[in-house]
């Protein structure tokens, strides 16, 4: 087993990938001119985030300060500066250096930065760590401020979210008055080990680590916390009688043993996968294997027994988390959008760290699917959830009272360019099919790939050499999916026989010169997919897929409910690609059972049998469903 | 349509009816003997229920007292009252009047009785209506006292509840400081009812209908108390600012709107079943036609859209509430005991007030399935939900802290002769088919009936009239359930052409004698039911029944996981009694799919087609699921 160090691959910075994708590159205008104005109008209107951040709220007034709303804040600053790292607009930069201002105007003098704490519960500073998100605040905080150093040079916020650092740091440093305690939704580790990596301050990495290594230590910190303050949480906690209840608590938020020590996804989704990318961070870092074979343990403990299809995780809505193992229900599972955001972040940094490509499979899965499902065609609506079937009653908010998701999608596809590449010494590794260009430095000069494909409406991709002086050796790695049946690989047109397929790339070392070209077939057949007979929602059901795009039906293309659309397991399935948008469709005869007169006489249960007749069955992309109004949704299909 | 007072039928008193019958007689047996103990035992332990009623309990001592434990009290004295007004169990009797004056010490000098607010929040009663259950635990209470006082003459608890009723009316009545509130939880307005009748206090009624009344009301009442208290609620609850989490807030609790306007069943399901009941209640007690009207709605909402197969109400288990109509999730779901409890309670006054004979078909529906499925073959372990199907993690629990099924399911089953018969003018009505006798009293004289029937083992039952004197003139009604196909009915050996089914019951009229035997064969075939085509999670699937039973498939019958069953719709499914328990299990040729290689590798999702095998089939009645070690379970199975 690879250990912790033996490989490293980075993400390249922003400012080295362009992106002109027919696929990505409307979505993330549309995240730039519309989701992040929109979302911009959300957080200012009255008495909301920006307006918060004054401090004049004062109690009896109405709209008391959210827990939340720092994040908010610092989600939209951290998205609006990836826009703003590749793009020129200065009335967003505008936009957001006002934000920076309102929220250096809410630091306190010691550096300390969350309005709740300061206008509605003064004095309580960190004694709710479980319920109230002070820490997973300020994490976020301190993501923006890194990001917006890095995109715009500019250190006015990370000045800010550093003196807030310090500040933790002192309070829970190992002689802290709060040592030993950590927050109830995990975030500021991870944010932690970006600040150290911005600002080269091992502390900052320490304390990061301080806070994953006390999760788990025994007494236990949220039980300790509850006691000592004697009243219930912000959300109304109350410290749990019963034993499983009591287990139920710990696990909510993974503090239920010692971080090294997990091996089941438990509790709160988002929680799991901002800890788990912590823990990867942290096992790189220090080149720590029991942290590396611990989230290799949860890694397969979650693709293989608790992932959605689309890459949503979460079956659990009362906890918004993990179920027990294959328990995958479709219109009542979860499937949080920032769940599958969080999952794209911790495949990254497990590929990364490892160098293998089959994170990145499920990282697609993820991004192209319950992540994309997350907002609107339009995108100034979102879901929270992204269940596997609606029965009609689904359909995306404008915002939400917890308005993490909205937020999270927007940095996360403005900062894509981070997901497409990856440099490893000596090696360039294309991890996603986006057309556009990436600039890699290595030892023997700088080269330009230029990526250009259809893709996923295709399978076809060509990597040009658009840029290499006079030749550069390096190792070009260009990742397989798992799903490609016969990929082929040519360079400069000729076959690559057996192209060497390892750790899920195709690997090409060679001196590299400027007009070289690469091209691949994945291929792009539809495919029927089938889950593990261990999984009941599916049983009898199956799901159509090409390239990475799960499909679902939708009763808009329909003139029955899409539950009772059943697709032989021996017709073929035509793809339809939309001549005007691109958008693929697909499209087969099937049958259904939702005659009018079935049941009985409309009365709930009857002993009439359902009859069956012929129709032909329409499957769009899961990511585009309910953009047509109210409608009936399902992915699994009975066969 | 019926107006609210046209018909009117009474529960026979407890002590007017006797059972021996062999499916009940023993499971009552069982909830006296061992159940109740076993409760008692729960109740006793140090720092529980009974302890915190000496009031001793100080602020940072452990064990702080619940906000339910008085109805845990109320609803196991309630339980032990029914058994001891038919048993003689002097043990129980000496146990109940423990309890009672543990009560009686309690209650404070003005007649307040809550342990909660008198030793954790004093200074805070009644502020906290929404959250804290102050008045359901008080109906609870009163319950207890009305039944106590029926079972044994005695006035003890009697005394105590009016006392506390004597308050609640004054802080309550129409001047008073809390005039127009209501509890979060309803109860408290059936049991003003019960209290009216017991001790003919129109007041009490008067009360009652208010809380009815005043509930969704505008200002709405929980938000203005919200707003004054200007803290959480009991469960941290905050005045919600999106409208369609306002909207989710009022319905929860049915506060949304005025009761008698109401026609769609939402929000948590006890709470709409007590309050149903009680609508149902006054609308009698009032001649009240809009509430009926709203109840008859209700129903129809109810039983049409809402309604498990089991009689099981509630699918979303968030809310402990109604989804959507035709939302009917089975592993997902949420189906409370309480909730079958509750709309046993509600059918029972449906069916009493209109004299329909299908309410009484919901009513034995939950009652044989989803209220009977509650509690484990020995009596001590309960479940709190009863999904229609489990992937094998669900197992019933010893005791909850938030404890209402277990002494629900006892006060139940301990008062079933109240459901087995009814009396109306001139009119005896058998809704039940259980063995054992009543005593009806006419104008024209006492008539005592014998009722035998080995049902729902077998669907013949016998009716002889033992005691009549020289004869009386009655109206004898047999309720005919709906599932019965072809019902034959004979008068002393006579048949009775064309039995004269009306309102699902076969009445006849004429002057009844000593040794006059009716005898009535229902059938007992088994039948394959569909469920409507908009239910989406039995799209596919079909269950069995056989007379009021449900059957479930289990794991521990087979050797495949159950969702992986398939039956076909021509095989046939045969019935096999059991000669040593008299159960009746059914059992049929069938297919799985869940071979061990299908799916791919054991990876979660593959491009491998599962295969099936042939398996016999064995299906176990719903209610009796789970008492076999943890398995894996479904009711709906796959055509």
């Amino acid at each position: 087993m690879t250990s912790a160090a033996a490989v490293r691959r980075e993400p390249l910075p922003l400012t080295a990938v362009t992106i002109d994708d027919e696929f990505w590159a409307p979505r993330r205008e549309l995240i730039r001119t519309r989701t992040l104005r929109h979302q911009e109008g959300q957080l200012r209107r009255p008495g909301q985030q920006f307006d918060a951040l004054s401090l004049s709220w004062r109690p009896g007034d109405p709209d008391e300060p959210h827990i939340f709303w720092e994040s908010d804040v610092a989600k939209w600053i951290e998205a609006a500066s990836y826009c703003l790292a590749t793009t020129d607009d200065p009335e967003l930069d505008r936009a957001v250096d006002e934000a920076i201002e309102l929220l250096a105007g809410a630091q306190q003098d010691d550096g300390y930065l969350n309005v709740y704490f300061t206008v509605v519960k003064p004095g309580e500073r960190f004694t709710d760590l479980r319920d109230a998100h002070e820490l997973y605040c300020a994490g976020h905080l301190i993501e923006a401020g890194v990001a917006h150093f890095e995109a715009t040079g500019k250190t006015r916020l990370l000045d800010v979210v550093r003196r807030y650092a310090d500040l933790i740091d002192t309070v829970f440093g190992a002689d802290g008055p709060r040592a030993g305690g950590y927050c109830g939704h995990q975030e500021i580790e991870l944010a932690l080990v970006k600040l150290y990596r911005v600002t080269g301050e091992r502390r900052y990495l320490d304390l990061g680590r301080r806070f994953i290594d006390w999760r788990g230590e025994q007494p236990y910190s949220f039980e300790a916390e509850l006691r000592r303050r004697g009243t219930p949480g912000y959300f109304g906690t109350r410290l749990p009688r019963k034993p499983d209840d009591l287990r139920r608590f710990r696990e909510y938020n993974q503090s239920h043993q010692p971080a090294a020590d997990q091996a089941e996804a438990v509790g709160h989704s988002v929680r799991a996968m901002y800890m788990y990318s912590a823990m990867t961070d942290l096992a790189g870092e220090y080149g720590d294997d029991r942290l590396l074979q611990a989230v290799r343990r949860l890694w397969a403990d979650v693709t293989d027994k608790k992932l959605y299809i689309t890459g949503g995780l979460g079956s659990d809505p009362r906890i918004e988390g993990f179920g027990p193992a294959y328990d995958l229900p479709d219109a009542h599972g979860y499937a949080e959008t920032c769940a599958a955001i969080g999952l794209v972040q911790w495949a990254r940094r497990m590929s990364d760290l490892t160098g293998h490509g089959h994170y990145v499979d499920v990282l697609e899965r993820a991004l192209y699917n319950g992540v994309l499902s997350g907002a609107s065609a339009d995108g100034t609506r979102y879901f929270y959830g992204n269940p596997l079937a609606s029965h009609g009653t689904v359909t995306r908010q404008e915002w939400f009272d917890c308005a993490c998701c909205p937020p999270n999608l927007a940095r996360l596809l403005s900062e894509l360019g981070r997901y497409v590449y990856a440099q490893g010494p000596g090696e360039a590794v294309v991890n996603l099919y986006v057309a556009g260009t990436a600039r890699f430095t290595f030892a023997g000069g700088e080269v330009t790939l230029r990526q250009d494909t259809a893709y996923p409406r295709e399978g076809r991709l060509a990597i040009t050499v658009t840029h290499a002086g006079d030749g550069v050796d390096f190792a070009l790695a260009v990742r397989i999916p798992g799903w490609s049946r016969r990929p082929t690989v040519t360079v400069n047109g000729e076959p690559v026989d057996r192209p060497g397929l390892r750790d899920g790339y195709c690997t090409l070392s060679r001196r590299w010169r400027t007009g070289d070209v690469v091209e691949i077939d994945l291929g792009m057949e539809i495919r029927r997919t089938w889950a593990h007979p261990a999984v009941a929602a599916t049983a009898g059901k199956v799901a159509l897929e090409r390239g990475p795009i799960v499909f679902c039906l939708e009763g808009v293309d329909h003139d029955c409910a899409v539950h009772s659309l059943v697709l032989a397991r021996d017709v073929p399935v035509h793809a339809v690609p939309d001549e005007r948008t691109g958008v693929v469709t697909l499209s087969a005869d099937a049958t259904t059972d939702a005659t009018v007169d079935a049941g009985t006489d409309g009365s709930l249960y009857g002993d009439r049998p359902p009859a069956r007749r012929g129709v032909t069955m329409t499957a769009v992309p899961y990511f585009s469903w309910a953009n047509r109004g109210l409608s009936d949704m399902t992915v699994w299909i009975r066969e």
